[in-house]
């Protein structure tokens, strides 16, 4: 591609898409789907139960401290799968990007789609693009879809009893407060970078070792509390919460404090949060923190009988209180 | 939902995400899914070939004669699945939407999308709303991927060879000019409309009707010109088409004229190119005919010898001219 910028051509569906198709899409996402991308793609099935998500990013800024919205677009995808039991196989890439955007800016995005999805093991075979006129959009926006496959298990809220532990896999709002404080010029990311990981071969480590999951999300937009809320309620159980327990980097803490929030409202996109029957904790636990990505790894909570579909919150003092989901808008364009 | 606007709340993954999906969207999509909707949707499975393809809309305007922005999401990736040989299963849905977008809108699009969607008899299974600052988009852009289950049908131009006929199942360039008028302000589109349909179930019944199908297209951007020129390029196999064959609406003919475009880089929202062996070609439009989406099919072309990877038209007057695909930009925002 000689043109240095996006134009409304690449996106016409004329010669010019096809141009960029082949000369900067093709040979990245070639590379670990080991065949031709096609408008269908024709996937390998397996007599397992299916799984799908999809997910669009419109993140601000595009390029981050652990980087940027390519990567995001496979981890979150991947995640979103391997939280719902499943082994991430296949994924689509849809960008929908402004005119006017620089090449340069779409290789290294495409580029880091491609490493990402090889070091998750998985297949990106098919996608689309479509150019807007500048100022419909800002930048680029991507959408993943991923498929895959969950043998027989099924994770769901409804399987949570009292005695079971809420377990999160490392540190709150890393993301969340890296972002923040790219946009706020807090100077924080310097030493901050966002956790964006694909954490489908960790969790794998679960079932593969007989754990007794009950379920798993990604506590993503919203972080922790609101997740955590959203368990309770569709499990219609209540959680119990400790302070003390939640794990949080300084810088972190420091961020949050200077800016009147708090880590537990904080976006994460490289951490999962667990529910295991009570016996298998510390089992769980171990699992994890064999993976680098979960070294930080807690047990958080634990779910209990009372007050139903509402997470409280204990603090170091023993005083409880009630920990609600988000309300209103944290922080927008955080994924 | 109170609010007449959506707000960067709506997609803030808190409270007023949830009532929008929980208000809005859910209901009229559990109507044809039968189940809740899931981060991660859990699937049956069948024992055939996967098939998995994926498209953004950003057409503008976002309602046109003949459909609107979420009956053209449905219908583009079920029909990319359909001429890929798969049955449509099931369709994740992703809004990427402007703050300030009207609410009504909002619902009117998910109607929209809940009613094409069950007429074509496949799932949405999982979705995702992001909202962006007002001026970070234009209105609306809508993601859906799609996976279908083929069988062991497998289409591929690589299958084409001389003699084949190519068919279209109807007249040509029905959406792409009526868009234009609109924009334009021709006046042409209160007898126009868009083709924009589900054509699923007619093209499955070439198959139940044991046609040898050689390969299938959808000629959406850069019309049926870019889209056999692929066909040719990617079979190796030279095209002819035969210019009295091709069928266009007199309004089409006329608009095209008044702009000097041509109708066949106008884009189509329901019309299939399909290839077939020259022994199957009668047969095939007499199932097509039977639909009354294929009720103007036409046998308008067929594979040659000569002139591998191009297409040649053939005019009344018996002239041949190259027809080559689209070039640069025809029409921004078609789809």
């Amino acid at each position: 591609m000689d043109q240095d910028k996006i134009s409304l051509a690449h996106g016409s569906g004329g010669k010019l898409s096809q141009e960029l198709i082949e000369e900067v899409i093709y040979p990245a996402f070639n590379k670990n789907s080991g065949n031709q991308l096609l408008d269908g793609a024709i996937l390998e099935n397996k007599n397992e139960k299916l799984v799908m998500t999809t997910d669009s990013f419109v993140i601000s800024p595009i390029f981050f401290p652990g980087g940027d919205i390519g990567k995001l677009a496979v981890c979150g995808t991947v995640n979103d799968l391997a939280v719902s039991g499943a082994e991430p196989a296949y994924l689509s890439v849809g960008f929908i990007i402004e005119a006017g955007f620089p090449m340069e800016y779409l290789k290294q995005i495409v580029e880091s789609i491609a490493k990402t999805a090889l070091s998750a093991k998985v297949k990106i075979v098919t996608g689309d693009t479509k150019v807007v006129e500048t100022g419909s959009a800002d930048g680029i926006f991507i959408n993943t879809t991923g498929v895959g496959f969950a043998g027989n298990r099924e994770y769901s809220p409804s399987k949570m009893e009292p005695g079971d532990f809420i377990i999160v896999t490392g540190t709150l709002g890393d993301h969340g407060m890296t972002i923040l404080s790219l946009r706020e010029e807090l100077g924080l990311e310097s030493n901050l970078k966002s956790d964006c990981a694909p954490l489908n071969h960790m969790l794998s480590e679960l079932w593969k070792a007989d754990i007794n999951i009950k379920c798993m999300r990604d506590p993503t937009r919203g972080g922790v509390a609101t997740t955590i809320n959203e368990l309770a309620q569709q499990g219609q159980v209540g959680v119990k919460l400790f302070e003390e327990k939640l794990p949080v980097r300084k810088d972190v803490a420091a961020g949050c404090s200077l800016l009147g929030l708090d880590p537990v409202y904080m976006a994460n996109e490289g951490k999962a949060l667990i529910v295991v029957k009570e016996n298998d904790g510390a089992k769980a636990i171990d699992v994890l923190k064999k993976n680098k990505l979960g070294s930080n790894s807690e047990i958080i909570g634990q779910v209990v009988a009372k007050d139903r579909g509402k997470v409280t919150l204990e603090t170091s003092l023993g005083i409880e209180r009630i920990l609600t989901a988000l309300e209103g808008e944290h922080l927008p364009r955080i994924c």
